[in-house]
């Protein structure tokens, strides 16, 4: 079984790393890009039987900081 | 308009941050995870009309190492 993590930073905190992208981007010449944001993909590949209540506590545990950060979990087959 | 970028590594390819996360996860009495793959999620505010083709040159120029990474553009709205 297979599970995609989705974890992006909560809206509203600073991200200088979409910052530094975005300006990068500009400087290739891509002016239309009004923001960035960076986030990170998690692909875990679980033990059948895994639930989705103990990925979500991976998520809360070790994978996403949600003082500022939201998680969406995917579950794939 | 918005667009989603998804970066992760090829298959084959090492991915020492992905065993960290993995150990982690052990460590913390997760048993059931069998492999971990760390990727990026990049997402853009683009201005309207910027087309699929100019979002596939960003990614090929800046945003993903088409030598160890693979990447998937989604397009909203």
């Amino acid at each position: 079984m297979k599970a995609r993590i989705f974890v992006t930073l909560k809206p509203g905190v600073l991200d200088p790393q979409g910052k530094a992208i975005q300006h990068a981007l500009a400087g290739l010449g891509f002016g239309g890009v009004n923001d960035v944001r960076a986030g990170r993909l998690i692909e875990l590949e679980l033990a059948d039987g895994t639930g989705e209540a103990e990925v979500d506590a991976m998520c809360r545990q070790l994978l996403a900081n949600t003082v500022i950060e939201n998680y969406r979990v995917e579950l794939l087959g």
